[in-house]
Order: C-alpha cells, then structure tokens, then sequence
C-alpha cells in the first residue's frame, strides 16, 4: 500500500489528508502535528467578540476527524525529513517512512522587534489558547491596542470594541488592509472603524511598548496609548526550517513549488502558509496566506500525492471581510498592484443595492470593477456594503480566472426577484460603466487622428 | 438628429431607451407607451403579501423618468408600423417617424379557456391594477385559488397565506415550477410549500370555474374547492401582433430576432416578453419572458439600435424565488432538459451552510450541478436553502457562459469569513462531487477493457 505523510494538521494538511483518501482509498495516509485540536484561525476573533458562543464551537479533535476518514494521527512533532531514505522523524523518536510526503508546517506570528514586545498581556491570535487568554484578560481591561491593519487586526478590534473596550489600532503603513483595496474604498472602510469607535494610527511604528512585568501602554507617533492589553496581528512568518534542513528550495521566507504544488524534491509537496505559490494573474510566485489558499492547496497536493496531476490554478488573493455591520470584499489585483505590473487599466464603479431598491431590509452595495484596457479581460474587483459581499467576490473570482472581457460580464445571465436581488445587476451596471469609458476613449483617439 | 423609436414602455422598452442615450446622447429617442407607470410586475406579489409597504413604493410616472434622461414619452398605443416609410402610428392619430426601431410591446396574461373564466374576482398579477384589485378583495376573502405553478403563482400563493387566506395551488403539470428543476428539488419545494399550508393539486387542469356572477368554487381533479378569490398565473402571450401586421417576422407566437436582436426587417429591433431569442446552450430560439431577459435585451438592442454592434448573448433562465424563509433558484439546464436536448451529463450534489458552521444565523444551503460529461463543462446548477441563494445562480450562469469546467470550479479562489461565508466553497465541493463520479466512471471503464 502506498504511504503518504503529511506534516501539519491546519488548513491545508487536513485538507490534503481528506482530499487523498477521498480520491483513493488504498493510500495509507498519516499526518503528524503538534496540534490536538483542528479548528480556523479565522474563527477566533468572533469567539472573542461572543458571536460564536463556545470557544469549544469552534473546533474539533484531531484524532477523530482522522479516526473517522481512516486517515492515522501522530501528535507530535516532525524534526527532520531525509529526502534519500524518505523518512520523516519526530521529537518522540518517531520515523515515518513515505512514498509521498506533504509539507504542511503553516507559519508562526510574527512579532516586530520593539520593546517591550515580551511583556505580559500581549497577544497573538493566531490558536484556540490565544483566544482563551485574550478573553480572560478582557474581562478586566478598559484599554486595548490592536498591532497590524490587516484582516486578523480590524477583526480584532471590532472585537474589542463590541466588548466594550476602548480601542486603538495601529498599522505601520498609512492605510489599514493597504495591500488589498484602492485608496477610495479604504478610505469608507477607515471611516466606518472611526465611527463606530475605532481610534485609527495610520502610517506609523510602534516605537516602545511600556511596562514592568505587564503592559502599561504604547508609544508611537510621539503619544503614549494606555493598553491592559495588545495584540499582535503583524503576519505570520512561514515555518520552512524542517524544508529547508532537508535541502529542499525555499525562497525569502517560505518553500518554493511549481505548478503540482511540488517542491524542488520529487514526491515532497507544500501547501499553505509554508508555501510559495503562483499569482493567477502575473504568474509570479507569491505567500498568499489565506485560509482559502491554503485549503485550495491542501486539495491539489491531496490529488497529485496520490497519483493525480491536478493545477494549482493560483492565488487571486479573494478575501471578505466583516466589520461591525459592514462588509468588505475583493479579489485579483488593485488598480495601484495594476500600475506597479505595468498594466493600464480601465475601472468600472456603480452603487447599487443588494435588493430591490422599494424592498425593505435592501442594503446599499459599492463594486469597482478592474480591467486590463488592451484585452478587457478582468483582472480586479473590490466591493463594500451591506450584505452579499462575500458571494459577490466569488463570482469576480470565477470571471478572473475565466478571463471574461466586459462584454461577458455585460452579458452575465444573472437572476432577480424584488426579495433576493435587484432587476439590474450590479456587476453588468459596473462593467457597461467600464464600457462608456472605452468607448469615450476610443472617441477622442478618433478625433484626435 | 438619428430618431429611436420604441414602443412599449416595460422592463426592455425603458431599459432600450436609457441605454441608447447613455450610449449615444445626440440620438432623438421617443418612447410610444400606454403604461403611465413604470413598475417591474415581479414586484407586485410582494405589495400583495405586505411586504412591501405601498404599492406607490414599486412605480415612478414613467414620463417623469423618460424627461430625466431627455426622452420623449408618449402615453399612446402604437396600432401599425409602416417599415418601407419608416413611420408608427398611434391611436390618438399620432404619427411617429424613426431610423430605428424597437418592438418592446411585452405581452398579454394568458386565460385558460375554461367555463367561468370571466367571473368576478378572477385577477391576473401583471399590473399595478391587477395588485390593487387583488388587494380590495383579500379583505373579506378566506378561500384563494391560485391557478398556475409558475414562479408568480407560487409567489401570489405565498403572499394570499402569509395574508391568512386558506390556499389551494392548481398545476396542469405533475410538479410547481417542473420547467425549472430536477424532480429531488421539485419535490422538496412542493414539501415547504405543503408544510406552510399551501394545498396542492398537481397534474390536472381547472375543469370549470363555478360561480353566477362572482366565483364560488373551482372544479378540479373531481374536486369542489371553494374560492373567494382566484389569482390566474398562466403565463403570458407575446403581443406580437403589431409586428405581424407590419410584415415582421413572426414564429409560434412572438417576434424572431437573429443575434443582435434585430428582426427580418433592417433597423427594426424586439426585445422582452414579445421577441424569441436563443438559449445560450441550445443555441435554438426561444421565448424566455423572464424580467431580466427583458432587461438584457433592451440592453442589447438599446446599444444596436444606435450603431453598436452587440451579440446577445443568450438566455439562460437564471431565476431566483423566495418561498416563505426558503429561496430557490436555478440557471441553464435541468438533467431532464440535457436528456431531451441528448447530452450525457454528470451532476455533483452537496449540502453545505452559508456561512461557518459554528457561527450562529448560518442555514442551509443544497446545490446541484450538472455538466456535459464529454467537455466536462458546466450546463447547468440548481440551488436551494436559506440564503444566498439568487447570489449563487448568478456566478453559475457566469461558469455556463465562459463554459467553465469541472476543474475550474475546482480550482475558483473563492472568499472565506466565518460570518459571510464558509471555508469550503459549496460551488467548488459539488464540482468534486461530480469529478469523484467521472473518475469512477474512468476507472470502471479501463476495469472493463
């Protein structure tokens, strides 16, 4: 019987562990990892908030969602692979041999170097122990700092501040979430955080974090911020030292992969936050990171160590986002990722409501849409608003990675009843939006030859 | 100055009209209509039901529209168009001449031919007159019979019981909706609706309406079922006759367009309830009659009508219901259409939650997809469940048109947030579903050889 081993039981190990014995029985297939429980990161800031009632809601053992696929479930550490003999050894004085093996190790928080960044009642939340102790400190603060502007970052201080805290967040670069949308939609979202009480400091470090044995409060931008407690939502730093131990290539700082999600070795696949993966617009490698990318690579790396030869098709960077009553999506590249690729672009953006517009309960809906100008292909889309934001994405998704020119997405066939979905499509109205521009373009190019 | 005319003021009519002057501002455009009020008839069951507040809610006067965007309105009815001379003239002895011309003329509610048919308290649901006739008598009505399972009847169903009137639903054929779904969701549609105490009688049509001068009773499958009201849903017949008259082009019963929705005569367009256009899959000509296709011709011909040359790209039938709390919707092929078109298909079918499972208010959601099983592309999706719903048959009709397959939807980098959606994308776990199936199949085969 062929052996498969996968090291890691986040997102994409157990992914890739179900994938495998779903697409063929007969392989044996064991992961090993540190962690008893299975459960996503993303969940934690709404158990924190008390969305979610139970911490315990949230995740499952390991062991039995392994016991119930048949799939074997080392609790352990790997410490070494040998490529040669394919062999995984543990901290427990195991050895695992494999015909395939899946490198699954996720990463680590990562923590800026400041001081004061050991003191007591500062957090990462990145597991299932982060959010108990957060949640046991937050009983008795008044004054909280939320470190980092992303995704885990504004859900942490939304968070906080539906606890009641009063909350400060600071992101180093001048927008929060700045990688993912363009100025005039971080700037709605930036003020959204304001008004439900979000204390935004934007475009600065932090340059101490003051304390004794606890934190006491936080300096930057030449103020000092009182905080009983901070988390760190800086990124995560990918664990590739087992890979890269065992001379498998890695890049800056994660386990480089070709288009199988296979590494430099032969039979040695990653999948991710370990792993480098290709952008499906610029092609280029890039650590995505997200919690879907890593279950998009746990499937294909579940398929091809078994004996499948599936694409990975590419990260698009889909993202959504809820914030307070707000919701927040996007997908592919900005228009600021277009010009830094040297792509001229055209962009299409409409308001619009999520019902029709006399049905009650409608939410207002904002989508802009990206195109590369010299093909009218898709290749961005950001939308905020009141609700389907998420499914929205989705679909902007499905038409990037189908190349569809604007004229397909003013051709889109989508459905509509007053309770459900307005009879004009937001996505049509944003890409004919796109269209005037073009043929505006094409206008005065004519009047000008 | 280039002169549009258009007659008919509907969902095509008015869109053509705005869409020609946001195409072209310079184009004279007119509208000919005997509809004073613009409205979208989709609406009206929910002004029935209550849920929308006031029937003043749903319409705007349509002249006041029309002089927002510098169009002529004319509250008339076109009775002939002379194609040689180019001139349409109207009841009130109007005579107006055009370069192009667009049919946007909708149709007519369908009467079965059925004794009694002409008894007070039998209403059609197509006007804003239809709603407020209906709503008169829902006062002091107790018994409603809705006859027709189409996506009105079942709506103006809803409405009557959500209202407190005992409803009995009458369907010719042997299912509601039987166009639109594979028989597994026919069947748990008519259970939600029996559930909610919408009586059922399938598979038999109205013997006779019983009554002398209002109804009393209709007579069906042998049965007396007592009706204060009756609500008639049996589709609509194109009004092609103008068209006919002027020489036009005319199939079955509504206007033949070729791809760019023109009809057998140049500069003469149709669009809407009135004109047959192709199946995006079959690629035969048919009349879809939905809302949105009306839209989507005018669209179309709106920009054709002006120079543009744009292909319509074909309907779908993507749809979208809400039935009490439940929504249902479906776009391009049932398995039942694929086997009478002779295309083999292989379907994959999940149920999964809208958002994390753990994360409260998430319902359910079922998804069916059905692809040809020699391309491997999508022809097809049904979906039914709690939310989203109209959201999900949008990105299915964009996988159809950009013939995505199998693996693409695999490999779609949706969006994930515990709140909005869940980790596991249902679009992309019903594609595996079907590629679990085909693999099988393969192997089965090669076992055989």
């Amino acid at each position: 019987m062929s052996k498969l081993v996968i090291i890691g039981g986040g997102g994409a190990g157990l992914t890739a562990a179900l994938t495998a014995k779903k697409t063929n029985r007969k392989v044996d297939v064991t992961i090993i990892t540190e962690r008893e429980l299975s459960y996503s990161a993303c969940a934690l800031p709404f158990v924190i908030s008390g969305e979610i009632g139970k911490l315990e809601d949230i995740y499952e053992s390991m062991e039995l969602i392994c016991s119930k696929s048949n799939i074997g479930c080392i609790i352990d550490a790997a410490t070494s692979v040998d490529t040669g003999k394919k062999i995984v050894k543990t901290a427990k004085n195991g050895s695992f041999s494999y015909d395939s093996l899946i490198i699954a190790t996720g990463g680590m928080p990562a923590k800026p170097p400041v001081k004061g960044v050991n003191l007591e009642n500062i957090f990462t939340l990145c597991s299932v122990e982060d959010a108990r102790s957060i949640m046991e400190k937050v009983d008795n603060s008044k004054n909280a700092v939320v470190i980092g502007g992303g995704a885990i970052g504004i859900e942490a201080a939304v968070a906080l501040v539906d606890l009641g805290l009063s909350v400060t967040l600071i992101e180093g670069f001048d927008h929060v979430l700045c990688r993912f949308f363009d100025p005039e939609y971080l700037e709605i979202i930036e003020d959204r955080l304001k008004e439900k009480k979000v204390e935004l400091v934007l475009g600065h470090f932090v340059e101490e974090i003051v304390g004794e044995k606890e934190v006491v409060s936080v300096k930057v931008a030449g103020k000092e911020i009182p905080a009983d407690l901070i988390i760190m939502a800086t990124g995560v730093r990918p664990n590739s030292k087992i890979a890269e131990d065992a001379g498998i290539e890695t890049l800056k700082c994660g386990i480089k992969t070709d288009w199988l999600m296979q590494t430099s070795i032969k039979d040695v696949y990653a999948a991710g936050d370990c792993a480098y993966s290709k952008s499906m617009i610029t092609g280029k490698l890039m650590l995505s990171q997200l919690g879907t990318t890593a279950v998009r690579h746990g499937t294909v790396v579940g398929m091809n160590a078994v004996g499948e030869t599936v694409a990975f098709e590419g990260v698009l960077g889909s993202m959504a986002l809820k914030i307070f009553d707000f919701e927040v999506g996007r997908t592919g590249l900005t228009e600021s990722d277009a010009k830094v690729e040297g792509i001229d672009v055209v962009s299409g953006r409409v308001k619009h409501t999520t019902k029709a517009k006399y049905y009650p309960g409608h939410k207002e809906i904002d989508m802009k849409l990206i195109f590369n100008i010299v093909d009218r292909r898709i290749i961005g889309g950001q939308v905020i608003g009141g609700e389907t934001v998420a499914k929205e994405v989705d679909l902007l998704a499905l038409a990037i990675a189908q190349q569809a020119t604007i004229e397909d997405l003013i051709g889109l066939g989508y459905s509509y009843t007053p309770p459900l979905a307005p009879s004009h499509n937001i996505v049509v109205l944003a890409a004919e939006n796109a269209h005037r521009k073009i043929m505006r373009l094409e206008k005065m190019r004519k009047k000008k030859c």
